[in-house]
């Protein structure tokens, strides 16, 4: 593989704030926001998040935060995941998620849950999802902005 | 209708809490977390959410929290509800809704979703939004716990 996936410091901060402005799929306005939660696990790691990175000579290829849904019994949800826009089709995102998976079902997850968008620059996406064995679970109409869904995809242990 | 409907005060928070945990739909680890987004809401009223309270003669009848769901146009979120047992079947509910609604219309707000459990006991709580116009949007299987279902109700503007 080349690369190894550990639980993100510190240290890795600046490096994936700057993969994070860099990948195309994001808004500028979701840019705080994924930042405001890399900064509640970095204050409190495996509390209400956790942040697992991908790392090859030092360069931090991608990204997974994920924590369990509060107030539920065993969901948990995948909140942001990312993987550098020339590092793909390298398996780094589907090494991510198996990773995060193997993590949640551990702590005894029995659902997890990822939210994405209907946009078309989100097919990719959305097919990675299908690929790693996700099925569409619900879609709200204009959730985002009239004319981007919201579709939440699941697996079930 | 003898009560009123008032933005919350740090004055409101000692009796709504009581209020709260005389709320049968509520289990007690839900608690601490509507105290959180309550204190969040204390601390910048208006900014990721608003609290409106019912009340009589200094007495806390219900409440409602509702705020811009983060990352998206114009879509809110119901977040919490609760009436005084002792006080339901006077319309307070549909008097908090109705004023929340105002709020999220006038803000330019588009689309209403509230979560909410498919347990037998909140049967009365999913009559109620059906009864308000909400129509069911949503249903994830076990979300809450194994046979507890998430049902997200939604209105249009």
């Amino acid at each position: 593989m080349g690369f190894d996936i550990h639980p993100m410091t510190a240290g890795d901060k600046p490096q994936l704030m700057q993969l994070l402005a860099a990948t195309p799929e994001f808004e500028p306005a979701e840019i705080p926001v994924a930042e405001e939660v890399i900064d509640a696990y970095l204050a409190r790691p495996g509390v209400d998040y956790q942040v697992l990175v991908a790392e090859e000579s030092l360069c931090i290829l991608g990204y997974i935060c994920f924590g369990q849904t509060p107030l539920t019994r065993s969901t948990w949800d995948i909140y942001w995941m990312a993987v550098a826009m020339e590092r793909r089709g390298r398996g780094i995102g589907a090494a991510l998620l198996r990773r995060a998976e193997d993590s949640i079902r551990r702590a005894g997850g029995t659902l997890v849950l990822i939210e994405t968008s209907s946009k078309p620059n989100y097919l990719p996406t959305r097919r990675f999802y299908l690929k790693n064995g996700y099925k569409k679970s619900s879609r709200i109409v204009d959730f985002y902005a009239p004319g981007d869904h919201r579709i939440t995809f699941e697996k079930r242990f």
